[in-house]
């Protein structure tokens, strides 16, 4: 065992131990260290920013692109944010604890379902340094202890941010281990955390797509992971040509870098020759550069040919795919086959084939006469979250706290014996 | 790819292809084929039998022991059991496209989740042919495809059973492949199985522990498993004496091959001296082997000395290890250590140590005054039972048919947008 491996199993120990006291503190006891943390980072804004700025100044000289100097930097502005949203976090009720339906059941025992933590989360992640604040926050409020592991680009502010929480903790009386940031950039760490089966019990990538499918194949520990979202807008030939505009606009165009932006618009053929006109030159306005099947570009010929890799990419970016299709059958063909199970919409007033389309297709969101950019912790009144889900299995979807916890079965007695 | 990795990953592209079939039938169709397969399964008993006697003369031959040959026998007497089990799957209620909770959120949508089929399992188990016709049925139930894998030694039987289901799905008007049995008896096939991330959602590994850790470590594949059962029974000073008695006898002696058998007899020191003697008279007499800590052994000098080893052993058999322990932290110090996180039972009238119990200790089940003994799918009221899951993720404890399936997200809008 090398000494990165050491150093790593030590973090899970830790954890582990720290995890222990969390599962069973009171919620009151979480929500005052969340608070603490927030006042924490408030009142350390100064020394947060002097840390930062030798991130950013490593990050120049090793010439980092602008983009991702931005998302490094902490100003006020994001530490206020970091601040506010772990107050949001402790405002919410606490879901430990839970007890579900205890039945009696007909041996005279009652059975029901606990919410408990999971233990210990290790998140991995790139270079923004709130997630070390979000992150620590959300699994501090489900009663986890967590092992964070920020790109190393960002060390020193993690560092710092990590210094805030530990303080934080220790005034709120839990373990300041609860939260863990690992001191090292070494790559290696990495590879100690993902297989750290006996102290971690999932881990929660965060970041593209590399990252997360060479740590999905790497990792002994379970994963809950977002791989990427090529959503899916079909416009139905029973839609309301308006409102279709109106939805697949703010899906596009809303936001281009997010996970559940529209990538490629499927719209029946019924429809196309009224629809596909007025849709082009609104996107075009808009600026988005517009790729279409042979269809498409025969009715709209401003609209350049897309190739089929087109239909499996996730552009983040101001470019939209169309394509005809014949139908809500040929639609959910080509979701199926093109998709990747995140989020997809139908707009349409057919009541039956909003049910089939509700039914069938086989994506963490599934819409009806609603933009996918909803697809977000938030706006299903999670509270927060942790991440988006492309996986089936425990959570799928937006992560909220549900996510961070599982539930054992509890049974009470009264010295009853199985016959 | 060799032959039998392509013939895996042919089974895989038509169980996903039936799958997407299942996933929107209705209930009463999946009811009707589960129907059909009993019928076909009690009309063809004479074949199945004829099929088995194949497998035990080979089992013969091979030097099979008598306990190995007894759980690979088909009899008439089995094979109306697995025709009655499926039946009783056909009763439970439709698991599938349940809506909970479609809740208004203030951007005027509304969310909430639907229960839908995980798409393809996977099952390797064992000697025993009536888990081709049990997991096939809960499979087809949640309205999943199934590939089976069963121990070289029934593979015969199993054929033949699959033959049966195949048969019924047909008749039923569902695809045949929605239940396939893996033809050959390489081991290779289960290398191939438990790594066809693209066409197997999740695997059910049911066996041995050597099995089921094998299957774990070389997966991709999602799996449930179940490892092993060292359950804990610890009576507190608070206990009702008679009933903790009545308790342990029935969680030990009740059966002794199952995962949720008593292993471990934990015993407060204020009651040691009263309780161990009644107890050791009576496992001693009921044929319990008793191997105890030195404390137990002073007081009754009949107890064998445990050893370390004897903490982490799960028996499977009629000994019981025994320990004095100091009050109710050092039991549930003693069960984190070495239990397995299965089933772990308190008995006590003392309420505070009771909810501390239920809340801390971290098992699939936490029981009260109950024997060890129910932990189990049936006796929750799952109807039904697939396995008992000692992960956390997902599935914890007894699975039924909600393990089976996920939850994905659906929006219903009237052409809303985010803002």
């Amino acid at each position: 065992m090398s000494d990165i491996q050491r150093e790593v199993e030590q973090l899970g120990v830790r954890a582990r131990a720290a995890g222990r006291v969390l599962a069973t503190s009171e919620g009151q006891h979480r929500d005052k260290a969340l608070l603490a943390m927030a006042a924490e980072l408030r009142r350390s804004a100064e020394t947060l920013m002097q840390a930062n700025q030798k991130d950013l100044a490593a990050g120049q000289q090793a010439g980092l692109d602008a983009a991702l100097l931005d998302r490094l930097t902490l100003n006020s502005e994001r530490i206020e944010a970091m601040a506010a949203g772990l107050e949001q976090i402790a405002s919410l009720p606490d879901p430990i604890g839970e007890i579900t339906a205890l039945k009696p059941m007909p041996s005279g025992i009652r059975v029901g379902q606990m919410r408990v933590p999971l233990g210990v989360v290790a998140i991995i992640y790139e270079s923004r340094p709130n997630v070390t604040a979000d992150a620590a926050g959300l699994c501090l409020k489900a009663g986890n202890a967590c092992i964070l592991r920020g790109g190393s680009e960002s060390l020193q502010s993690n560092q710092a941010i990590a210094k805030c929480i530990n303080q934080a903790l220790a005034t709120a009386g839990l373990p300041a281990e609860a939260v863990q940031v690992v001191q090292t950039a070494d790559r290696e760490a990495v590879g100690a955390l993902i297989t750290l089966s006996e102290y971690v019990d999932v881990l929660v990538p965060r970041g593209g797509k590399g990252l997360i499918k060479r740590i999905s194949e790497q990792a002994t520990v379970p994963v809950i992971k977002h791989l990427d979202g090529v959503c899916h807008c079909y416009i139905d030939a029973g839609a309301d040509l308006d409102m279709a505009e109106r939805i697949v606009m703010n899906a596009k165009t809303q936001r281009y870098g997010t996970c559940n932006t529209l990538e490629t618009l499927l719209v029946d053929t019924a429809v196309a020759k009224t629809f596909l006109p007025q849709i082009v030159e609104r996107m075009s306005a808009a600026g988005v550069e517009l790729r279409g099947c042979s269809q498409t570009v025969a009715i709209s010929p401003t609209v350049a040919p897309a190739t089929e890799e087109d239909w499996d990419t996730e552009y983040l970016a101001p470019i939209l795919s169309i394509r005809v299709v014949d139908g809500l059958d040929a639609a959910m063909a080509h979701i199926e086959q093109h998709g990747s199970g995140h989020t997809d919409a139908i707009v349409t007033n057919d009541y039956q084939r909003s049910q089939r389309f509700l039914r069938a297709v086989d994506s963490s969101s599934v819409m009806v006469n609603a933009s996918t950019r909803f697809a977000d912790g938030a706006e299903y009144g999670l509270g927060a979250e942790i991440g988006i889900s492309t996986d089936k299995l425990h959570a799928r979807g937006p992560v909220g706290l549900e996510g961070l916890t599982t539930r054992k079965y509890i049974v009470l007695g009264d010295g009853h014996i199985r016959q």
